[in-house]
């Protein structure tokens, strides 16, 4: 029986999810894609960086609006490794993301599904597709690998 | 009778606030302090650098960060002319900001005292202490001659 096959933008996060680990970062990768084209990607770079915003989506979105010369992501998709939390998904609605695909959920830190539900928040000003559980199972690998090492 | 007089880096903010307005940005100005000393500011830079993250908040913490070499600005202050949005609180949380000082309320956007109440989720791992209000007389009449201008 084959595997479904994950999307071309999901493994790409999941590989830079593991550059990550290389570089001593918690695990999350995330690429920007329009039309099929990466605008922007990135992983958690918060340490390496000096930078508490530098999570993986703040990078990613970060990159692809510097190369599309435009604060909004109008048409854009964005996808994530790990669920966004609160900081990232007020970030991807600021950007006007149209589709959020996200892997593993995050209860403890996670704000799409969990805790401060962002985009069920009437204040919400743009709310993206969002489609979970993408990859979760790689995702969510790379994680408790990483936060296990560390204990 | 005198009126009382703002802190200092509530001052520096309203002046940065203005600066905005010259550049033509949303006049909202932010001050990281530590024990008297300025490590970072800014306003918003959205246009400008093509960055939907560049809130004055997430301008102001990025600056202190890259200036103290660090991601965590443990015994900061962060004053702010605006009540923050949900990205900038879980910004403001992920740095570890230590005491908050905001100007005028948002109930559109804000997600301290309005919406989402960042800091009142049981997720939220930093609780900054929080004081509202100071200097809200002059950042909202900044804010609103900037927006009546424009429609």
């Amino acid at each position: 029986m084959a595997k479904w096959p994950l999307p071309d933008p999901m493994r790409r996060a999941l590989a830079l999810a593991q550059e990550a680990v290389v570089a001593g970062e918690v695990p999350v990768g995330a690429v920007v894609v329009k039309d099929g084209i990466v605008l922007g990607e990135g992983y958690n770079l918060t340490r390496t960086d000096h930078d508490p915003t530098a999570h993986a989506e703040i990078v990613a979105i970060r990159r692809a609006a510097t190369a599309l010369g435009d604060d909004r992501l109008t048409g854009c998709d964005l996808y994530v490794t790990l669920e966004p939390c609160g900081m990232c998904a007020g970030a991807i609605a600021h950007a006007r993301i149209a589709r959020l695909y996200y892997g593993a959920g995050d209860p403890k830190g996670g704000a799409v599904e969990h805790g401060a539900c962002v985009f069920e928040q009437a204040q919400c000003l743009h709310r993206p597709e969002v489609y979970s559980g993408i990859g979760e199972g790689e995702a969510g690998k790379l994680l408790r690998g990483f936060f296990s090492e560390r204990r």
